[in-house]
C-alpha cells in the first residue's frame, strides 16, 4: 500500500515553520510497511486543498492531512474536507465532552471559535485526540480509499498516529518493507560508491540500496520490498564486511542514543565541555529518556573566563595556545570530568564563524578532545560550511569519535 | 510571481532526513516577492521527478529542485531534467576546473564518479556552485519558465539560492508582498481570535492575517499582496494596540536574538543553568553570530550533584525541596550567575518526562527563573505535550519572561 501526506498551511510556504511532521509521519509508515509515495504542502486556501487530496487519492491508497484544523478563520481544512467528501457538520457529543474536558482547568479558552471543535462532518468516523482539541477525522471512501486528517501541531500529531491512524492502517498493510541500515565515516560518499560498486550492482530489483550522507558520516540504507528480513540482514552483513575499516554503526539509531546505551550497560557516566557547539553535545546526551543514567551535565565555555575559571584551564595556556588548541581542548575536557565527577568528558573548541578566522585557524577549524581517567584523544577538524554546518559536523563527529572508543 | 520547491531524494520519503531546505528558501522566495505556491517531496524515481517538475511547471513561473545531485547510483536529478528539456550531457571546462580547485587538499575524493560531475545539460546556463562539486543548472524556457535544480545539502543548497537563484529571480520578480509580523503570549489562539475579530473581518482581500502559534507563543502575521508597506504598517501598528497586553515582539526575529540586540546594546551579559531545557537556551543564545558579546556560557546542571557542587544550591534545599522547585532554580540562577560573573541568568528544572513525574510535580511541571544583581524572577509552568514538546515550551517562554523583563 502507498501513502501520500498533504501538509496544509501558509505558514509553511512562507518559511515561518519546518515541517518536522512529514519525516515522522514516513518513518512510522514506512515502519509499518506502507510506502510514503509524495508529501505535499500546500496553503490554506481551500480550491488548492482540495486539488491536492483528489490528486493524492486519485494516486495512493492512503492520503493523510496534517494542519488546518485550528478554530480560527484562517484553519479550513475541516470544511473543505467536509464538501470535498459531500458531508454536512453535526455537533458530536463525546467530543464536546473531551473538550470540556481538556479546558476544565482553563475555561477562558472555551469560547464560541472553539466550541466549532465538536462539530464534525456527518459521514466520517471521528477519532479521538487524546492530546488536543481538534478532532481526528477518518474517511474510509466506498472506493477503498483511506483518507485521514490530523492537526498539524506535532506532539497532537504525533499522538493520532501512534495512537489511532497506525493501528488503523497496520490493519490494511499487507507488503513487508525492511530498512537495514548501517553507519560508515572517514570515507567520501563518491569513494564509498566505488569501494561497493559490484555489491550495489548485484543488487535485486526489489532491495534498494541509498546513501544518506550528513555531517561526514553516511548511513548506507538497504530497503527490501516484499522480500523477507534475512534476505536484507544477510546483505547488509555483506555491507559491514566490505565497509569494515570505516564502519561505526549497524543500526539505524541516533549516535547519541547508540553512545547512551554503550555508557548505561558499562555504568559510566560523561560529562561535555563546548566552546564552539555551544550546547549541542549537552542537547544530544541529554535528548533521550532515561539520559540521566549516564549524563550528568555539561560546561558550555563560550568566554575564556569561563574556561579559565570554572575549567580551570591554565590562563598561560589560553595566552600562549589560544582558546582554539589541542593543549585548550585537552584541558576542558580534564576540567569537565574533574568538576563533575564523570568517567569521561568530550569538549570542543573551535571557530565557528562567520567572523573570527585566522590564517592559522580559518573559520572551521575545531579541536576536539574525548577524556577519560587514563587518557585523552585529540583531534583537529577542518570543516566547511556555514556557523550551523560547522557546528553540527563537530559535534557529529566528536560522537563519532566517542562511539568508536566506548 | 509564483513558484513551487521540488525535493528529491528517498531519504525525505523514509522520515530520516528532515526537510529543512524547504523553509529557507521559502523565506528567501517570500523576501524577494515571490509567493511560494506548493512544496512536493518525490522519491529518487525518474517518472515521479518528471511528472512532479512538468505539474509544477504548468501550474507556477519558477521551479525550483533540491537534491540527487550527488556522484552516486541513486541521484539522478541530472540525468531526467536532461531528458525532460531534450538536452544531452557533455563536459563543462569550467565546472571541472572549479571541481578539481575543491578537492586540491584530498585528491583521494577525485574518482570516475566524481568526474561525472562535470558533465552538465548542453541547453541550460551552469550557475556556479561556490561551495560544492555539483553545479547548478538553469534553464530559461521558451515559454518565459524558470527551471533551477540545486543541490540537496544545505549548505550548498543556501549558498546556491543566495548567490545565484536569487539574484536572477529578483530581476524577474514584480508584485510586492509585505509581511509584517507581532509576537504575543499568554493568550489562546481562540481568544485571541475573538477579541481582534472586528480588525480581522475589516481586512481587505489583498491583506492577509495569519495565526502561528507555537510553544505557547503566537506570531500574528499579516501579508499585503500588491499593497504599499505603508498600508501593512499601518495595520500592524493598529494590531499591537489592540493586544498590547500580550505584546512581547513587533518583529519578524527570534527570541533570542531580540535578547542578544537589548543585552548588547545595554552592554550586559548572560548565562544559563539548565536542567530540564538541558543545553537548548545555551544553545539558543549562541546560535547567531556575534553571540559572544553578551552570552558567556552555561552550566548544565542535569545532576542534583551538579548542582550542588558547581553551581553551589544548598543540599539542604535539594532535600527539602527537591531540584524542582522554586528555591532550587532561583539558586540556580544565582549560582551561574556568580560563578560566570554575568549581569544576567536564566535557569529552568523541570519534570520533562516520560518519568519521574509524581502527583505534585507531574510531568510538565517546570520552574524557571530569571535573575538580576538585584533580583529574581521565579514561575512554575505546567505545560503538555511530550519530552521534547514539554522542553520547547519551557525554553520559549523563559526567553518570554527574560525578553519582557530587559
Amino acid at each position: 500500500m502507498r501513502a501520500e501526506i498533504i501538509t496544509i498551511g501558509d505558514e509553511l510556504l512562507i518559511g515561518q515553520v519546518v515541517d518536522t511532521n512529514s519525516a515522522f509521519m514516513a518513518e512510522q509508515l514506512n515502519n509499518i510497511g506502507i510506502e510514503l509515495y509524495q508529501i505535499t504542502s500546500v496553503h490554506d486556501d481551500a480550491a488548492h486543498i482540495a486539488t491536492a487530496v483528489m490528486d493524492a487519492l486519485s494516486r495512493v491508497d492512503i492520503v493523510i492531512t496534517t494542519g488546518g484544523l485550528g478554530p480560527t478563520k484562517d484553519d479550513i481544512t475541516k470544511h473543505v474536507l467536509c464538501e470535498l467528501m459531500g458531508a454536512k457538520l453535526i455537533p458530536d457529543a463525546s467530543v464536546e465532552a473531551h473538550v470540556r474536558n481538556l479546558y476544565k482547568d482553563r475555561p477562558e479558552v472555551l469560547n464560541a471559535l472553539t466550541e466549532t471543535q465538536w462539530l464534525v462532518p456527518d459521514n466520517c468516523k471521528v477519532l479521538p485526540n487524546r492530546v488536543g482539541s481538534a478532532p481526528l477525522m477518518y474517511w474510509h471512501t466506498p472506493e477503498g480509499k483511506h483518507l485521514f486528517s490530523l492537526p498539524g501541531v506535532p506532539y497532537e500529531m504525533e499522538a493520532a498516529m501512534r495512537e489511532q491512524v497506525l493501528p488503523v492502517l497496520q490493519r490494511e498493510s499487507t507488503e513487508q518493507i525492511t530498512h537495514r541500515t548501517i553507519m560508515v565515516s572517514g570515507i567520501p560518499e563518491s569513494k564509498l560508491a566505488l569501494h561497493i560498486a559490484d555489491f550495489e550492482n548485484a543488487l535485486p530489483d526489489n532491495i534498494h540500496l541509498a546513501y544518506l550522507p550528513k555531517n561526514h558520516t553516511i548511513r548506507l540504507r538497504l530497503s527490501g520490498y516484499g522480500v523477507p528480513a534475512e534476505r536484507v540482514e544477510e546483505l547488509q552483513r555483506k555491507l559491514m564486511a566490505l565497509t569494515k575499516q570505516w564502519l561505526i554503526a549497524t543500526e539505524d539509531k541516533p549516535l547519541e542514543v547508540l553512545i547512551g546505551e554503550k555508557l548505561k550497560a558499562a555504568g559510566k557516566t560523561i560529562a561535555t565541555a563546548e566552546s564552539c557547539t555551544g550546547g549541542k553535545l549537552a542537547m544530544l546526551l541529554n535528548k533521550h529518556a532515561g539520559s540521566s543514567a549516564f549524563y550528568k551535565g555539561s560546561v558550555i565555555a563560550y568566554s575564556n573566563e569561563v574556561k579559565e575559571h570554572v575549567l580551570k584551564v591554565n590562563k598561560d595556556y589560553l595566552e600562549k595556545y589560544g582558546a582554539v588548541s589541542e593543549q585548550v581542548v585537552a584541558l576542558m575536557a580534564y576540567g569537565v570530568m574533574k568538576l563533575l565527577d564523570t568517567d569521561y568528558a568530550i569538549a570542543t573548541s573551535g571557530v565557528a564563524g562567520p567572523d573570527g578566522g585566522t590564517p592559522e585557524k580559518p573559520v572551521g577549524t575545531v579541536w576536539i578532545a574525548i577524556a577519560n581517567k587514563q587518557k585523552v584523544y585529540t583531534e583537529c577538524l577542518h570543516l566547511r560550511g556555514n556557523r550551523n554546518a560547522i557546528t553540527d559536523t563537530a559535534a557529529t563527529l566528536t560522537l563519532v569519535r566517542l562511539l568508536s572508543q566506548l
